[in-house]
């Protein structure tokens, strides 16, 4: 479908699409106020305005309830056969059962569903993240998972608006890569917590593993701008070092930078036993 | 046109578009020796194995004649609004004329015309880079002007079969990405050469300047690999730093690094005046 | 006086000698149990020992009250013409009051005078420290303070036993060394704490301020060792780049690094606007 | 014997005490011309402008016969029992043997004994030194061999004037350090060159191999300054890495850098398999 196709849609219709792609009912509302869209990018902008802005903790909690639960074996399996969350296919049972699990302790912890944009994640990235994430408190867990809902709601409508060109669309305003300088290699399954001074502590507010070329391609949703500031992206080193029997120096790397405008700031880290480096990348 | 359409071409007609790809009649007869091509690789993989090991010196310097001469102000204006040298297209006057000036000043050194893949370069790099390879002595530029060649034969490739994928087409084999850290942004209209060693000495294999992202896109032709050895990139920093007003500590800075395989290797630099870095990218 | 001369005086003088290093009276009686010393290690290594281990909060208060009180202007200047803190003696006016002013608030807020190893230490490079070290809370405060008593306790043994051999005496175990890589020259004048996780919060144990070199020489005291665990050293390095005018990617640089065991840790920074680096030295 | 002690003496004394420091006649009538000498800042400047500037190739050859060759195991052996060449006590005969080889095979190669300045040098980083040294042409060898008269000169003016206070000598105006970031430790036996541009080629004015702290104390003479220019660090990094059975990427590390006035330059080099960082240190 095109954006026209979409806008020339009757608005009960319209609606609808809107409520596939996010159960906020609020949300969608709130879309179709100002519904039809000029562009791919206004709709996206109004998306994430709405959602960041004018909905809340009662709207985020609803829209989590609209995905399918993946709280037992069975229903994981199956969603893994999807084509949402495909990477997670060729899971192993294990995998599949440590996820099951770990979905239950979530959902105990926090009181909702663990939320999670699976996009091009392997089912053991997944899992590595699904514990770190149970590591947060409620409040950093509520602001990550409606983070995650958001990016879920925009791979939506890139599904919805299929004939549309999407490459305007902009990567994470924040991002990463690790090299091991040792090895010569990616820094694969790093887990990495971006964090945000907020009411006087350091929140997390997103957070993921590394990939097979030591990057995390989605830490904040496309298109999305943070406010300028101080962040800081933590690097769990020890537990890579630990897992590649490496003595390391260095238990976490906390890389603490300013952002000064709504430009795409690139925060490397080359790793080594001994010693690491870090730059303003491009 | 796809690859199917252009292996149904009578041999004749299949011969001719080739010779619009690269001018050396005994290239396209070799090349006409293995038509047709199972693949996109195929193609280009017969076209370097042609290219640079069957074909010699006299080949190359015929494929050199028959590129429209760009020596004069006039042919530059008119080629500069061509397709293939798109980006030269808003060059100054002042520039066309120093152009023009260094092109005759190239083929009055070398005895040919100056051969460069200007796809992607403006007019102020191909200065820049003829004034480069002016200094070079005349073994180093045939041999950095005939891989200029491959690569444009490889674009027009990409033009004549413009239904084909491409997407496997592998970028240049050794890349290179220049940040400035003191800047916190890349390093542009640095001169880089990658030197190999060869009966002796250091020999300059190929060169570029890097564009405004601190990148050479093109340093080597897709698809070709190396010969697994030692070689060396030097990057131009006293220039640049000179160029920004910049007191530098390191008027040049040569990597020599070994490449083991036919795999990617990305060498970039970080620099700043007092201090750089560099490690094998991803 | 040599330390046989020192062992072989009447215990009470020995006492009294020892009192003068550290007024503490605890501490002195826990001393002279251990009196003689066979070597100037031992009797260094029985004062560490006695004064982190078996003295506490009510001794350390007690040596702090021992020292001249520098709390106003008249004591300051009459203090910094003195042998103990020479490097002081040069201090403006408004350095001198300034420093009375923060030594009265110091006093007011922890309940104790303000205790430094002021060796080596400019004026301004003590203001500095002094209202870095009015940020912490009164039980960091209490930690650093005791020991800045012990470092001036192993000066006064020097000076008691001028004519004893110190040079085994080891330097602070964990020592850092700032580089400016823009400038080619040290980073002087950075605050610098060192933390270590304590409570489940991370707590400044020691800080000091750069100097000319780029360095802080007595971050610990002589022959000290610290529990084998993570540490952290905090730049702040957004203050350097504020005071020189220049813009910063990084408002403060956090190193997290595990000391393995009781050798020497040399943990440097080199830091450029929008680039640093950091290496176990040597 | 202190300064005014030897001013004080016969001229026919005080020359053949110089003589006794270098063996060459006309750099010590040219000294005598100076005779006496205010400071030992001045007898070494006076020493270093007569030695590099008013003597020459006959000269310098002259005063390497005047040290005793120590070409063969009888007098190697003896030698290294003496004072000025303590570190080499410890050699095993194996290590004496081969020094006595590459010794014989340097005096055929260059016509002159091999000169080093032995002190603090083992007798296994000394042989590394030769056999790297047999690699270097004549010119190149008789720079480095009388700079290297130049540092024993000044050692020997040192054990002559041992009343005298030598604090004040510089060290090397050229110094390095190599850390290996992914081992925590020195980068130990690594050959490094230092190169000057000299008749359009890069020539070796001074080598060495770093000691057990990754340093080479005495990469020029004390009080030396080189003449402004460019000069290059070659690091021999790829036989470290094959010496510890490392995969490394870079066979050489070659750091070329800028001398802008007769200050100190610090040219240190992080390390490891897949990446390297240098910065002008302290």
């Amino acid at each position: 479908m095109t954006l026209s196709g979409f806008n020339n849609l009757e608005k009960e219709e319209a609606g609808e699409m809107l409520s596939a792609c996010c159960g906020s009912s609020n949300w969608s509302s709130f879309m179709m106020e100002k519904f039809p869209f000029k562009t791919e990018a206004e709709l996206v902008s109004v998306a994430d305005n709405t959602w960041y802005n004018e909905c809340g903790e009662a709207d985020w909690l609803e829209a989590f309830t609209h995905h399918p639960k993946i709280g037992d074996v069975k229903s994981l399996t199956e969603k893994f056969a999807g084509k949402e969350q495909a990477a997670v296919g060729t899971a192993s049972k294990d995998i599949i059962e440590a996820l099951a699990n770990a979905n239950t302790e979530y959902e105990k912890k926090f009181g909702f569903i663990f939320i999670v944009c699976a996009t091009g994640k392997t089912a053991s990235e997944m899992l590595r993240l699904l514990n770190d994430r149970l590591k947060n408190n409620r409040e950093e867990e509520l602001g990550i998972a409606m983070g995650e809902q958001h990016k879920i709601s925009i791979i939506r409508f890139k599904k919805l608006l299929d004939e549309s060109n999407w490459q305007a669309l902009k990567v994470s305003q924040l991002t990463t890569h690790v090299l091991d300088t040792s090895l010569g290699k990616p820094g694969k399954d790093i887990t990495i917590r971006l964090k945000q001074f907020s009411d006087g502590t350091w929140q997390t507010m997103a957070q993921g593993v590394t990939n097979a070329d030591g990057r995390i391609a989605d830490l904040l949703p496309p298109n999305r701008s943070v406010v300028p500031g101080n962040y800081k992206m933590v690097f769990e080193t020890g537990n890579y070092f630990t897992a590649n029997n490496i003595k390391g120096f260095y238990p976490i790397v906390e890389i603490d930078f300013t952002v000064f405008d709504d430009e795409h700031y690139h925060v490397p880290l080359l790793i080594n036993p001994f010693g690491y480096s870090t730059y303003r990348g491009s």
